[in-house]
């Protein structure tokens, strides 16, 4: 391939990185929003999350010219198709804090004084922040076992979601008046346990391209 | 492009069509396993569920061995990039099949006769359904028209979504004995939804690789 295909697949692992920095903001703002039911921040995201559409909309139209240019095989040819699924991976995680946004301006409105409850998501935030960073660490390093690591603290944020589910059911029964304002903050362990699953789809992805097989389905 | 390349072209789309099928079919299995709290069925879910993970990967091999055989531009490279991300797309509506019959699973354990109440999802899953068939029609059809009304479709989806939202959080209020079994049931909701929102994906990426243009992000 040509040195000048070469300097063009840079440019295109810069924008997926940029990406990736801008989606993490997102959900760092959104799940700081939580904690102080910041609908200021949580509105920010709601109205940033356009940043996010257009740069993978302009990452794939790139990566298009980039097959249609250069007509790259083998391994160029995989990091491109993977580059491709991933961005789309991105740009969900982004639609993920939107949604965690969405739970934080409705929990605003519902939160009351007399409601004590509250679950505490700080660790499972770090966590997916973590799989988000080291998924596409691992694939502008060709990472596999920083990938293979990324797929198994999937385990770790599953388990913090049942945690969640288990704590806030209990709460639900001593406080039927809360319903609405315990089911949104069960519903954000589930955008957050998304956003790991999607770190682990780009995760997968690397070891696919890499391995030139198929883990994704637990082979 | 030669005529080989357009025969081959032509048996990736009939694995693309039988694929959806076949998703179809899981995710009719796992939505009647609800009314009835059918295990056997929705165990079934869960056992075939591979079928898909692995056409899905013999899919994107296919496509990955037509772009370094055949090189394709224009539109030929817009379809190819499209069956790759809708391949994905309907691999992850089997798992949202398997999620309800996971659900199915839960509630069976937890439905006491004293829970008396229901919500019928049966609208909401004939419209899934038809969201599927009628994406899929409009990819190997190249129907613009067709996909833009599967976009519209998903409105109505999230609608009974909120209606079963708004229902059951009342028999909550009524039955806080009955939490597990009443989130499980709210959960099918969200999981339909989902499936929903993959189906407009792949409508959205016939849009986009026949116009060529992004309407992905509501342009």
């Amino acid at each position: 391939m040509s040195k000048r295909f070469h300097k063009e697949l840079n440019e295109v692992k810069k924008m997926i990185l940029a990406l990736g920095a801008n989606v993490e903001k997102n959900v760092r703002m959104a799940t700081d929003a939580i904690v102080s039911c910041n609908t200021e921040l949580a509105t920010k995201v709601k109205k940033t999350d356009y940043e996010i559409d257009e740069t993978e909309v302009e990452i794939e139209e790139e990566c298009l010219k980039l097959l249609a240019l250069y007509q790259p095989v083998a391994m160029d040819l995989r990091f491109i198709i993977a580059v491709i699924k991933i961005n789309n991976d991105l740009e969900r995680i982004g639609d993920q804090a939107v949604n965690i946004a969405h739970r934080v301006l409705t929990m605003s409105k519902e939160r009351m004084s007399s409601c004590t409850y509250y679950f505490d998501y700080s660790v499972m935030v770090e966590k997916v922040k973590m799989m988000i960073r080291q998924s596409l660490d691992a694939l502008v390093n060709m990472d596999v076992e920083l990938a293979i690591s990324v797929c198994q603290q999937d385990e770790a944020v599953d388990n913090i979601k049942r945690e969640a589910y288990s704590a806030i059911k209990k709460s639900m029964k001593n406080s039927s008046d809360q319903l609405s304002y315990l089911i949104n903050l069960f519903l954000i362990s589930r955008h957050l346990e998304r956003i790991g699953d999607h770190a682990t789809n780009i995760a997968e992805e690397v070891i696919h391209m890499i391995e030139g097989e198929i883990v994704r389905h637990g082979k």
